[in-house]
């Protein structure tokens, strides 16, 4: 596969390109925000970096009809609107979660969280002790997915990358859903499946979610 | 409810009074190898005994048009098809498991492995010193559900009721799901709830995973 | 053993019948509020009822010239001065807390956290919803033997006896002290301990911690 | 504290330059199989490498009257004696394990095993699937800690850095103690702290072991 990366020099654009050179997977656009190096059209382009790269990224990949994996945090209305108009062309795949093992939890949660509706269900999520936000993100999904009122206790310590674990629990069982991010390159392997993905479609705006409702069919 | 509980002095009878009388339920038919004690006819009748008490809970069954819920473990190929006859004219429940997690997580499993296809996968079960066999049906059933080679680890220390984990892995990530029974009624809960559903039922023969499967929908 | 057991219809007092018969030792003292079934002259009076029993507790255990296991929670300066005087004549074992391994694991923190002070240190206890209390006693004992201040996260789910976790991580490392209540007959077997023990000594008033120290040496 | 690093282009050898260099210690001499740049006279020398390296280093220390940190792993008799001979001139720390945390686990189970001879034990120790040998050295080294026959049970998943996990249960308590390796530069970090213990002493043949033990005093 030939793929370009947005925000190469980054933290991310870094595992990224380790990541998928790692598999085999040819790097032929790289860019950063005064700099691009191109060597040939890629047919996919990887980006992580920030809001303000966007409307770039998109350029480029109708320019040179590559198909987009989109793992940016933080775009409003109007940036998703341009994702949206450009996947009428291109296929887009955009999330804010790349992880695989997360994405199929949030299946499992939202398809069986009636069955546990009598049982109780608290979340515990432990970051290093750097990370500011409390709770994170990903625990915020997990409640959403559980479409219920649920605490979630957060611990900051040492140098986690990042423990989530839903707990269910009623006269007689205690049941414990629970992940470990092993290595902070985690989500880079995930926009390297989403890249292999989403080089078979044609066009379309996707979430990773679709990925694995694919191969549930 | 009006229930019977077949076996009533043994272990499993004894819980199965205590839980279902605790919410309530009236015991109006008590049945040991040799006594019976009728105050009136039971809408439905709980066996947890041995196997060569099912063809007199059957005949109870007929007898007082009454639905019947079966966790004896053990039912010979003969025993199943006389459940089978019976429940054309009364709904039968028959399951070698009638813990509520264990059954949703052998839901989960049996749908969702193939998502898992390219993790590794092991299995941890932990309980009691004094259990004997290695590894637990328990743990046979989720190594199924799994439809795969799996490692079970069998751990025999202390008065744990019973543990068990099924671990998968890959290269950025872990996920750990796990059930504790924490004590040893959980599988009369489970025969409630059982019994709770099938008096609805008119007839047939049905798993728990059947109640599970309906919640679903 | 020839024992004595002070509110022997509580839930504390039936667990100890319990558990001290199934070792083979004799009920031979039996004491509610309006009511004492006297057998025998007993070698240690167990109690764990309410603080306004103790006056009569110890004098019968001056009376009888009985050891006394004292797992009552809630006495005053005075009522452990009592106590006090008491243990001057016979021995006296009084704890807030008989289980065994939470006496073991205090142990250690208390002597092992300055090797831990550079690492973040978060605690997580876990009992069931009834539980009004937050945090659980124990996990203020825990807290204390750390000697600094440590956030404590308090779980109300289902009907777990007691679970308790400290949590220690630095930059590469994470290390997981855990301790859980099988069942609620945990309190009763230190009482047995606590008794076993005491029945070795002249006088003198002592803790729970006291036997623990005595095994290391 | 200016340092030296012995097999700087390898593994371990990459890990500790970084993490050394991270806290602001300055890297004065780096050697390779064939290499060696010289700077400065370094005030300890670090060693991770192979045995075969190992009388170099020994000459190192020597001429340059610095310290040594050995972590090498599979030296023989002859090798060690060397390391003695050479310690009653200049201080070194040898040990087989640099995690501070299993360092710490080894010295409590060595101390509080004899508390927990009546309960169960067992190990549980999980590490990538790339990893040959069953059980892990350090799941032996917690055996030896434990002085008892216990069951290892060796988990080879995804690609865990390492989890030890030590479990003990009795009638009515579970006790677990488990470490986590975060990342693979524990070791480095280890290493570190073994450093900056060893450039305090004037000659002698250290362990890890006896940085905690000093620290407990």
């Amino acid at each position: 596969m030939k793929f370009g990366v947005i925000g190469y020099k980054g933290r991310m654009g870094k595992l990224i390109l380790e990541v998928f050179q790692q598999k085999g997977h040819q790097a032929v656009l790289l860019v950063e925000k005064d700099e691009e190096k191109f060597y040939e059209k890629p047919e996919v382009i990887i980006d992580f970096s920030a809001p303000e790269a966007i409307e770039n990224t998109i350029n480029l990949g109708k320019k040179f009809n590559s198909k987009l994996v989109i793992g940016t945090t933080g775009l409003n209305k109007q940036k998703i609107d341009l994702l949206k108009e450009a996947s009428q062309n291109i296929a887009v795949i955009q999330s804010y979660n790349f992880s695989i093992g997360i994405n199929i939890i949030l299946e499992i949660l939202e398809k069986y969280s009636k069955l546990f509706s009598a049982w109780d269900c608290e979340i515990i999520e432990t970051h290093h002790s750097m990370k500011k936000d409390k709770p994170s993100g990903t625990a915020l999904l997990l409640k959403k997915s559980l479409n219920r009122e649920v605490l979630i206790h957060s611990l900051r310590i040492g140098n986690i990358p990042g423990d989530h674990t839903i707990l269910f629990s009623n006269d007689g069982e205690l049941i414990n859903i629970s992940h470990r991010a092993i290595s902070r390159n985690v989500f880079a392997i995930g926009a390297l499946k989403a890249a292999e993905w989403i080089i078979t479609k044609k066009s379309g705006l996707f979430t990773f979610r679709d990925i694995i409702k694919e191969e549930l069919l």
